[in-house]
């Protein structure tokens, strides 16, 4: 979301790359560098604002943000694709308000196939690179995302997330990981800041957008931070 | 599906086109022509075989299909985007298996976003083309299709299926609209065969099964007939 992403973008002075993404998109990306001596290339991308149905909201989900992600590995060499963002944290698993958690892997709660084979397609689990020692390092905690298209949850969705042993819920996650499986196994991070408990007794949608600017806020501390870290390190030695 | 297209690829004689898609992708593509005198360019294209989760299964739900929908609205132009498959029925809105059905419009009912404006984003319904004239002519019934990315459903999909007016119900058509609103309003058409009855009382995935072969026989007498009578015709003519 342009919350989400305005104040990292601002922080880092980048600027807006018009002809990015191809025209027929709402997509928007941004681009400028930081770390020691700039050494770090950084393309921000949003998902830009629904044109289709005309609610003029930020797009949402897994079908703009598994496009998007593929449009912009097709555009140039990327080393990593750092998915931030907010996120739902389940308190049983640890979590709460605030809280910047790397992820360790992905899954989806929403995509229910009682087909064998497609069972397992439809949960999508993909363990990604593990960033136990980096997030100890920079006193993140860790967890796995479960991605669904709904900011709220039904019964069965608590189910299915408590068996993909999710420490955290997002909207898009599973899709933009499954992106950079297929295209050439570029690495993932998930990178998410907790605006509401998942199992807690507040309704998501009143708790998120409570915290969505300070989560964002969070973010643009966060980011800088992890930017450095990973910074001229190879994937397995971070 | 791969199931549900071959028989349609063989019966019109189209030939596999190696480097449609970028080679990160699984998708498959076959081209070819029919009508009279060879006048329809056609291009069939399927998700393919997952080879992200390595279940091997065809690639399924609104992710892969806007992403190929996408990719291929980019490598030419098209005047017809027609999604053809299976679906679930309503007999309530007197869907029977076997049923040929062209769609007036699309809605998601597993996008729940309790947020003003989001909520309508969500929900993302698209009213395509007027296809009703055509299935008079073809005999052919018409009705709103509602999507999900799950094959099952759970009582909130039920009370979502029925605020959407859905006549049938799939995991692709929406995400496939939405890309061909979003791409220069490329006009869709869904062209649905009913494998099952969502509100009767046998497990989908049961029904879907048992029916998929013979619904594909019927898309494949379907659509020549459909793609005779759109051929040389303006949309508002249809």
């Amino acid at each position: 979301m342009e919350q989400e992403a305005t104040p990292f973008v601002e922080h880092l002075g980048l600027t807006k790359v018009e002809g990015y993404f191809p025209s027929q998109t709402p997509f928007v990306a941004f681009q400028g560098s930081c770390g020691t001596d700039n050494s770090v290339n950084v393309t921000v991308i949003t998902m830009g604002k629904d044109n289709v149905y005309a609610t003029g909201v930020d797009n949402a989900g897994t079908v703009p943000a598994s496009l998007a992600t593929f449009l912009a590995l097709s555009s140039s060499k990327y080393d990593l694709v750092l998915n931030a963002g907010t996120c739902g944290g389940f308190q049983r698993k640890g979590m709460a308000i605030g809280d910047v958690v790397l992820t360790t892997g992905v899954a989806n709660h929403d995509r229910r196939i009682p087909i064998p084979g497609f069972d397992t397609f439809g949960i999508g689990k993909i363990t990604t690179f593990d960033p136990t020692k980096m997030a100890e390092t920079l006193q993140y905690k860790t967890g796995i995302c479960t991605t669904g298209n709904s900011l709220d949850k039904v019964e069965k969705d608590d189910e299915l997330m408590l068996v993909n042993d999710a420490s955290v819920k997002d909207m898009e996650a599973a899709a933009i990981a499954w992106v950079c499986k297929m295209y050439n196994d570029t690495p993932y991070l998930g990178t998410k800041v907790v605006t509401d408990i998942v199992d807690g007794d507040i309704p998501t949608h009143e708790e998120f957008l409570a915290n969505l600017a300070s989560a964002a806020q969070c973010l643009q501390t966060a980011l800088p931070i992890i930017l450095n870290f990973v910074a001229g390190k190879a994937i397995e030695d971070l």
